[in-house]
């Protein structure tokens, strides 16, 4: 398959497509970003790289960095972590607290936002330093020592906390959170702060579709907790779109209000996107439409 | 009308009634308190005072309170209190945050805690010293200088705060919330904890049976506003038990999860009743059946 | 109190209020009335009768007959009617099946189509000939042998049935309907394509405020009776803005899409307007308008 | 790959499993059903056959049917489906009337009841005879001319309609039925009430792992239909249940309450199950079981 071709073709045609979204306004510092960056990053199983675009800046990875925590939390939590959130799409916004509610305190999936607080709230009791260990476990599965939080970013987070900071009172008013909810949401926001190019993205995600095994050959999940995890992706990796991209791309992939989208294909390549402008569910339209051409172009889809 | 002899019946057959609620244990202090206190005070408009059982004893006025931080706020804001917050009854729990969320931040009355909260945020906004002046108006309604805030209870609300907390912060995020959310919440706990006996409780709602006028004779509502607030107190105050308080014992009134009630019959008396067994609806059980009794045998109903 | 002129100024008042809202188009025979009509008329607890604009046009009195099926049902099974239907507010639309899902098929209050739809099912059992029967007894409560089904909107509604049917058929689903659910349907469509005048209005609901009696005095139901459907009315009778209304105007009273209102102060007067224009919870907007001038005017509020 | 040893592995460890769920009681026919029947049969790409257990016998397909209808509406509709039924997941039970009152009748998938009537609303449209064309379509692609409707299910269906019957008078409200309200329910009940054996219906489902075409090599959908078929399968097949499905197995597929399921690994193989003991998600428990035993021993995940 002539991925370099590929790419440009999906790069060309997608940048055609009439967009009609702007960039995330939820807080300031990720306003400020150009709307019309747009950059794609696809890595072979075989490890060949190929880049197009605006596939080597730096954006804010947002709630993609929830499948990474997963990941993480998974590793030495294993099934357990379903004990505290479930694994079924959600039907509704990815900040609601509608459900929660009805289902008293365990979120849908750990993708939402309650979803990947509860997921917070493990690492932050398992980890000795839980920022400086996740940013270490960012580091070693993308291979770029480079990786690290954006601290205006996390700091305007902060100042616009009432959502998330509602989500995690609630979480502990029903006994789901364990620490403090103010070290939760400060790990959660420095998560969401990390910035990371379209490669290095794809990079970190290379472990899915290789069984497990990052790009430099470290297992950090078993084959089959890697399965469970791109299942999980594809029913709740783009909140109440998860059915849209499963329907139109076929693939495993996560979202984030920053633009970015890593999606994969298992045993053959993973690929990241970069377009900050967003649909009204939040996930990236260009990014989207990138994938759903490239899938059509390849033939290549899980289905 | 010999209210002396039908409130000691209404005492003796409201204590034959098998109770099966529990007094609230949502915070410990609470749950210290002994189930099986019971008393009645009222006051006729004429000022004739008629206690029975533990009608002396100081108890944790709770939700009660949002009744009158209301008339507070309605006495310098007046109708500008309904831009922020509705007039409707909820149908939902006095916690739920479900409807906030579908309405945009706009609690629908100001009895639920969503709504209490949001008038909190008004008063911390327009008071000099927001809870010593909430405290002297208590004082001042009440006649009673000894009334005060229970520090125990207010520092044990801020300690399970987590609910409050999440329907302050949500607030927020729909900009509803214009003070600082630990401020506001502050303010909220103390008003909570206040403390007074069945008789202070009795006289500090006598202006709302008067036609604006407390006992002691100071103006603090104008009578079109104290009409407006007994119709709020009918549709709203016993959370999703308010239909039933209406239809079975028709007076306005608003209760309180330390056990207390207070109820009045506009131009003719008011009532407070106190006895911390709660039914599911987190409304005083043989409080609401002895105001049932007292409406039944007087024949006294605004209806 | 002079009635004839306070009903003169409110009339004169009313009208000069600029209405925003237009006709119910839920069914075509109902969007065919002049949206301009206004009438009120005034029953005093004396019997005097007082008049104003088109008070003696006959109008589909639609939902109002809500209040009148409970009352003759309420006649002969008293409290037995709440072992299948609430007495709380719904804090919903009229018509929204949301709540009756979550509360197994239990309408929250008779006054939602939902609860007006399991109350003619009691009907449809405990009557002979359930339409002539509920018929006659309009008849007798008003005093007029002239009032009458309209077919043509009775078979309009059949025609465009499909969200009662659904009401209905959900109900029957928790086992909350015995009869067959096309004979409940027809005669709910009956039930509300009744014609009334305003001063038929006015005198059918007299006995409401005359302690169960009519005008003719017959004792309809008894005095405790009557006050606990007063109750009912003042916090459900107008859908989702049965607060606003008790706070505006303070008496207990029951709207219908037809436009029209019927309200009483008890021991005081009976009052029924007609005004098609509704406003967007589906509530006469002038109709509202008069009954707060009217009780502003008067003074005279249950609170 | 030894198929024959690992269904027959398989089988005899499900056996083992102890189950807690019991036949489904919703239509009394069903309910007659020998609880303790269990087969599976695995047809291959390549046309070989397996099967174990009860596999040859016949059995109420229920809502597996719904993954045919699409497939029948999707053959000459194709994308116009969506213009009246989503792609989303429900979070919800499979016959929740709630997301449709807030969707405003577009049910969110074409699997949750809501979905499927308005599928056959458009087979109603476009069929001849819409019945006996859907039945010649299931005989075609499961290659079995013996394939026939029950009748005495049917009339059950019809019999205890009550819950279907409010849906399709809903979406009929919001003008999402083109048809007679009987009409659809009629087809509806007979494409739910169609018996097959787990053979015959790996068999209809084989297109679907086969990129369009039947088993006899007729192309009956488009291979990028067959793609998006797959993928909303994968995401909403198994009702509230659909995460856990995805997530556990690994694969596309489509339960009913009559207790079969049909699943595929495109271009590998199909598999039908049946087991009538429901779990309380309403899906097969040991046919479940059974499909993660079978990926787990083969290894066969999309993922």
């Amino acid at each position: 398959m002539n991925y370099e071709a590929i790419l440009q073709e999906v790069y060309q045609e997608a940048k055609m497509i009439p967009t009609i979204g702007n960039v995330s306004t939820s807080i300031p510092e990720l306003s400020k970003v150009d709307p019309d960056k747009f950059g794609i990053h696809l890595t072979t199983i075989d490890g060949e790289d190929y880049g197009v675009g605006d596939c080597n800046e730096k954006f804010s990875i947002q709630s993609v960095s929830k499948a990474l925590t997963v990941a993480l939390a998974f590793s030495f939590l294993d099934e357990k972590i379903w004990e505290r959130v479930g694994v079924e799409p959600s039907g509704s916004a990815f900040n609601s607290l509608v459900q929660l509610e009805y289902e008293k305190g365990i979120p849908r999936n750990p993708f939402i936002n309650a979803g990947a607080i509860v997921i917070a709230d493990m690492l932050v009791t398992h980890l000795k330093n839980p920022k400086q260990d996740f940013l270490d476990f960012i580091r070693l599965i993308s291979g770029s020592p480079t990786v690290d939080f954006n601290f205006k970013v996390a700091q305007s987070e902060k100042d616009f906390r009432f959502r998330n900071a509602a989500l995690a009172n609630f979480l502990k008013s029903f006994g789901n959170i364990s620490n403090d909810v103010e070290t939760v949401l400060d790990f959660y926001f420095y998560q969401c702060s990390i910035e990371m190019t379209c490669k290095e993205l794809a990079h970190a995600f290379f472990f899915l579709a290789n069984e497990g095994k990052t790009k430099s050959g470290v297992q950090v999940l078993a084959q089959s907790q890697v399965k469970r995890l791109n299942a999980l992706m594809q029913t709740c990796g783009f909140y109440d779109e998860s059915g849209e991209f499963t329907y139109k791309v076929g693939l495993p992939g996560k979202s984030g209000i920053g633009g970015g989208i890593a999606a994969l294909y298992p045993k053959n390549f993973v690929v990241a996107t970069w377009s900050p402008r967003l649909n009204e569910k939040g996930n990236s339209e260009l990014g989207m439409s990138a994938l759903e051409l490239l899938t059509t172009k390849t033939g290549m889809s899980i289905f």
